[in-house]
């Protein structure tokens, strides 16, 4: 029998309910299509790191290395962490360690989900950039409390950076509709948007097959609402791409509905599947979060594995969940219920 | 008579009709309640430029200093001029020179419009930081053209200019519903809008009957289409607040409804009043611009005239003409025919 090794960090809040029901959802696909998921659980979230004063140990990148995936929940819980402790010690260290560079977040209505939008048929798979640009984490602060404080956010595009995400853009607009939109503000950020307008036009050449719009963040914001039916896959920068998506999340109904692939396209680290959702310690521990979103991240490493059926029916299963009319509406199923659904749905 | 001196800016594409449109509702609504705007003309656009290699003369800034306010229509001709030059040319320039630096955007439906939203009864005012932040035009590339090339893009933002912008929304808060949402990114940028974090719960404590909350851009994206009734007043920076109005003029049925108040709120020297849209080159030149983002941003400039009377009549105006269903769907209504019907309004 085939065995995955798979590193799991539940992380904090809903992360870790929605981490248990996508295992469980794992383990059903893995007796159904002949494999074994061997998970290895990580404790690291803002209670380790109240513990230990870390969010992961020294060597906690060098530990994950060895896996064939990582599974994380969520991190975060603002009350006892600063976001800005607890993500750039843990999710954004991975995604930069191990050139997660393309995260990858689908957005569609699944069956029976009735969203905010009057529209319904769209199908897009926004591309984000995972390791750089404006979550590049340089800048500083000077004369800091002072008058005349000045803060400095540093946002850094490497040409090689910027070239391998618009590549890896092309490759699945030509598998799909054939349609790429690389999204810029070009009009007002004139260097490394403009750059990233110049690469875009570059790497075209190369995708003859593939035809391609260039789209400023705002006015693609306002297309993502008013018309998401004529988009296929967008490719945007770190910043741009997690805006988008939390809206692509939002039009698909929630985040509870939406998956996210951090991937390493060269295999030379493992790649990291987590649900877009964050930690959302409102509603920790009730029994409530939508876990939809975290098993369709689950359903996108199968696929990274190599385990495209089992993939495949998993997706089936959350189809056949939410088109009985189970998890589409926020609080009318406990997560249990969800994850029952999906199971059996699954083992059917 | 009371007389105002307006600096008129058509610009580009749709920006010289829909100015037209808006220039002759003012003059209806000056002579109904007293008033005469002397217009002065220029014609800085992108054929300005191709002429003279420039946007604006060299003494543009000096020139329009004197002057009680400015009408701009739209900037920019991609095809001809790059944007990176025409916005920063022109448009950028000014907010910045004449310390605009609160950008008031209001989004709510107007009567008879069906925007892409279930949700209907929302009415949020968006205040967006509009000289600083990740439009500060500092930055560079390195090795450009090679394969080691570097651009980078540095968000600039200073206590002062921070704080400002935060006192001119809880300002706006106190007049309105009482609440304001702050919008940064602060898990991802930790230093800039860490600082702005700060800086909100700061300027918080001098405004004890304002709540305020924090949000994430990404997540005030999802809550925007998600539950955009809960909101009332939205303070984000130059591009975050550039972001959620393209995205707050999609919700109210699109950039043909969403007006822009570029304000100077010390009067240090003249604010700038512009339809949030753009110089739509695809449709130029057709009659089928709508006017009412246009008509409603000169409304604004009624107000920060002291016109207060006559800028209530324009919206009624503006009201009465969705109401009949005039200029509410894109292509049913000509420029002419909604500018007609708006004046027509207005005179009765
Ligand atoms: C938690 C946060 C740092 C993260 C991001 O912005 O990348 C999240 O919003 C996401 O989209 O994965
Ligand atoms: C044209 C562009 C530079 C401008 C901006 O981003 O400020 C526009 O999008 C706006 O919102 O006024």
């Amino acid at each position: 029998m085939k065995t995955y090794n798979l590193a799991v960090i539940p992380g904090d809040g809903i992360g870790v309910h929605v981490t248990d029901a996508a295992m469980e959802v794992l383990d059903v696909a893995g007796a159904k299509f002949g494999f074994e998921m061997a998970k290895t659980s990580f404790p690291w979230s803002c209670e380790y790191y109240l513990e230990t004063g870390a969010m992961m140990p020294a060597d906690g990148i060098e530990t994950l290395r060895g896996f064939d995936a990582i599974y994380l929940g969520a991190v975060g819980w603002p009350e006892t962490v600063p976001d800005s402790v607890s993500l750039h010690g843990l999710l954004l260290p991975i995604r930069k360690a191990f050139n997660q560079y393309a995260n990858i977040r689908p957005h569609r209505l699944l069956p029976g989900i009735e969203g905010p939008l009057r529209a319904t048929g769209f199908d897009i798979l926004c591309i984000r950039e995972n390791t750089e640009g404006e979550y590049s984490g340089a800048g500083g602060r000077v004369h800091q409390g002072r008058e005349n404080e000045v803060a400095t956010e540093v946002a850094i595009f490497t040409r090689a950076g910027v070239e391998r995400i618009l590549r890896f853009g092309f490759e699945q607009a030509r598998a799909r509709r054939g349609h790429l939109t690389s999204v810029t503000k070009s009009n007002a950020q004139k260097y490394s948007m403009v750059f990233w307008d110049e690469m875009t036009d570059l790497v075209a050449k190369d995708y003859p097959d593939v035809t391609v719009s260039h789209m400023h963040i705002d006015a693609m914001a306002a297309k993502m609402v008013m018309a998401p039916q004529d988009l296929d896959v967008i490719v945007a920068s770190n910043l741009f791409g997690d805006i988008l998506t939390d809206l692509g999340a939002a039009i698909q109904g929630g985040l509870g509905f939406a998956a996210s692939a951090n991937i390493c396209p060269d295999r030379s680290g493992p790649s990291m599947f987590e649900p877009v959702h964050g930690s959302a310690p409102d509603i920790a521990g009730q029994n409530i979060a939508n876990p939809i979103a975290a098993i369709w991240s689950a359903a996108q490493m199968l696929e990274h594995l190599g385990e495209a059926a089992a993939s495949e029916a998993v997706m089936a299963a959350l189809e056949a969940t939410t088109r009985r009319g189970v998890g589409t509406r926020p609080g009318a199923s406990s997560t249990d219920e969800i994850t029952a659904a999906v199971k059996t749905a699954l083992s059917a």
